[in-house]
């Protein structure tokens, strides 16, 4: 058990050591089982939470919300585009004077190529814990919930050897930022889990997130393959995460590609890229593939008629909703363990 | 008094017995007194409440959340455009979730066809209490305030007989929902009153809802009568509630109308048509039919150019603030009755 | 000592009289202390302040948020656009509604000749404090965190002779209100200090407000001349507040101009009337020539290419965090002082 978190900052699990990701894990079980029971847990009480959204979100800034007023807290919800940012203020600026207010900077910012050096940028001036609820790379809530949630159904000290495969489909609702698989793909490894990245080409993730998770599975017995082949990444599956993700990487490679950070909008030659991947889609013929044991996950919320069958996500191997309950108590886990210190 | 309404849902008042209601009421005055004598009455202590608004609101965001605050508890400002239902959010989805990290979902969705609905599949899948805070039929919450009101004027016991009259009014700020009038026409009977439902044509309610407060009223000793006279329905009335509301109804039984669903901006059609009734308009002249002791109500915002002399609205007869303010000591009833319980 | 100021309203600090600002400083020192050392100081467990923004915001929503929570109370945010204003509801309405739901009013409202009326509109009707978070005229919040900020770089008895220049600079993000180089106009020469107000000629406040400054200054000992030389500013200054602001009043005297209320993007004419003062801007060498013990002021957010150089905004001299961070520890005073009253 790790004690001393208080004013770490989380922007991905990858610079969390296992015994700290554990800790956490440790303090979700409490507090969800605190939570049922209706045991008080309020161990930050009258402290802030700042919570910056630059993109969307239902299930994290209701789960950091809720989870902060159960913890005796309050979390702000900030719609940066009600902000100043656009009448001057820098991250710096930002990081510096909302740390001085409150107890931790939480921040959500998908944009392409700067959400993730925005949240750094933040940690280097914050006196507070930066926690990151999703950026252009990272989702480390996500991850924790996911985790959390396989080690419910398989047994917490049973993740090594259990086949996870992390599957792109087929989806047109926006373009996604890739950090859901990415957090995944190098989080899993560590817990001995096999893991399988498929997706078609033009889909890949960055070659040092593969680089990365390759070190991870040596390290802990884990291991990742990259398949084309849907077929082979639902067989004898165990954990299956079938879900849309944008070709950010692919598309930033090209020369001629333009800007388009924060654009989540398909352009045409997106969306004729994606046609010819329609067949990429969570269907009940694939799931019957699987191991018998199987689990349906999903960050949530899925595109219903592109990316998955409704008899699978509301099917008997589903999770979705176990899953997403778990956002709240992981994100009360890091800011019960975080938050609270001396600032 | 009823002691068992934790977990109950707030959908239409219909669906509450008189005495369901009634301990409702003996709530609200309790927790009226110990606000104005200062006395702490947090029974939620950091419990949450998802308030969803489809829908614009001061009184119902502003009580609710100041409301839950009282007792300890919180609510969470939920602007449904910032959330993820057009990513593909289901209301199965929100409800299973939401109801995973908090204590109460109260939602606004006005949307002609779909409000109701859409807050009933919400209360199918929720493990705790669904409330609603105004749908395209009921406000339940609106109902609650005007009959304490009217209880605090008159006497908590002498509403039988009373004098009611529920007047269209001619306002053109936008198409307004029928929620209003739909629940008292419904709620008033139950308590004894003598109901008068005063509209120009084109602008009725749903004929189910003139047969339910037959019902009612047959089953409580009050009544319920139609007029298409205005200065009928001032005419020794003791409490008016002269207000403006859409044609929803009338044009949803045209073959021809579009779906207008959540388009509240008024057509040149339904602008032509609204101005043959101008004539709708709760004067002094008016007014002084009334019977002596009469009070003027308004669920608020008025139409103050259209609907109301001013002479009226800042009178001696109005208890528009008072009304306002019974919202908050209502809605705190119903979260302290409902909420709370297991989950 | 001042112990009644529950209840007190909060418009400008020219309405609040020394003793009550010097009260509401010692609270916020105590406070701010309070804080470092994590002594808990909960004084208004379960209030309600109402936040109303017409405007953006980082600081005020932010520190009197996360301030309100500290004292054990929530701050709504209100963005007024999502209020029922255009629906109908006066400032009367939203006054005496809002303050029979909690126990404050705060409220933003930049509106050039409408902001402080309705704000003052609000106060009349108000059976609690409202507290004025920037309006077209004044910004009591950000003078008192000025004025903390002065006291604590000099000595808090030491005011008395200080050189502070207020000082217009260009800039071009949107136009600006005059609020905060007006309310420091009024207030320094209430503590001895000896103030330039330097600007380019069509910038110049208010002719009514630098007769209340020379009165202030006369009752004081204090001093306030007016420069439109920028060097004679900077030379031997111990506090400068370089800062841009709108030629709203110059504007507001031409027979000519349109009524532009709440429209603060510069016109083709303003630009091209700005252009012509783009030599106002706070270089080092400017700062080279104020005293060897000066520092540099801005209430932020700064519009760093033109009003300043990054090396004086963030060099030694510049204390724009502690100024920012001064933000949350006066607005807890206010609140603190002027809350939890009877109502």
């Amino acid at each position: 058990m790790v004690t001393n978190m208080a004013g770490k900052h989380l922007i991905t699990l990858q610079e969390w050591t296992k015994q700290e990701i554990d800790t956490c894990l440790d303090t979700a079980y409490d507090l969800k089982l605190k939570m049922a029971r209706r045991i008080p847990h309020a161990s930050l009480r009258d402290e802030t939470v700042f919570m910056m959204f630059f993109d969307e979100s239902t299930r994290t800034r209701n789960s950091t919300e809720a989870g902060a007023t159960q913890l005796g807290a309050h979390a702000h919800f900030l719609d940066a585009s009600k902000m100043q940012i656009q009448h001057g203020d820098s991250a710096k600026d930002t990081a510096m004077i909302l740390s001085s207010y409150g107890h931790a900077i939480a921040c959500r910012h998908c944009g392409w190529g700067t959400g993730n050096s925005y949240i750094r940028e933040m940690a280097k001036y914050s006196r507070v814990p930066v926690l990151n609820l999703q950026c252009d790379l990272y989702h480390p809530m996500q991850g924790l919930a996911d985790l959390m949630t396989i080690q419910e159904h398989f047994g917490r000290t049973q993740t090594r050897g259990l086949k996870v495969s992390i599957i792109w489909c087929y989806a047109t609702t926006h373009k996604k930022p890739i950090s859901v698989p990415l957090t995944q793909a190098l989080l899993f490894p560590r817990y001995g889990m096999e893991v399988t990245l498929a997706y078609p080409e033009g889909y890949e993730l960055p070659e040092w997130v593969i680089e990365q998770a390759r070190v991870n599975a040596e390290e802990n017995g884990g291991s990742i393959r990259i398949s084309h082949d849907i077929r082979q990444a639902f067989e004898d599956a165990d954990v299956v995460i079938p879900k849309n993700w944008g070709s950010w990487y692919a598309d930033s490679k090209k020369e001629t590609v333009e800007n388009r950070e924060g654009n989540t909008t398909l352009t045409e030659a997106e969306l004729e890229k994606l046609a010819r991947n329609k067949s990429w889609k969570c269907t009940q013929d694939l799931m019957d593939l699987t191991s018998a044991h199987s689990i349906y996950m999903h960050a949530l919320p899925a595109d219903r008629v592109n990316e998955v069958e409704d008899s699978v996500i509301d099917g008997p191997h589903s999770i979705i909703y176990q899953e997403a309950e778990n956002r709240l108590h992981t994100v009360k886990a890091v800011m019960d363990l975080t938050m609270g210190g001396r600032r």
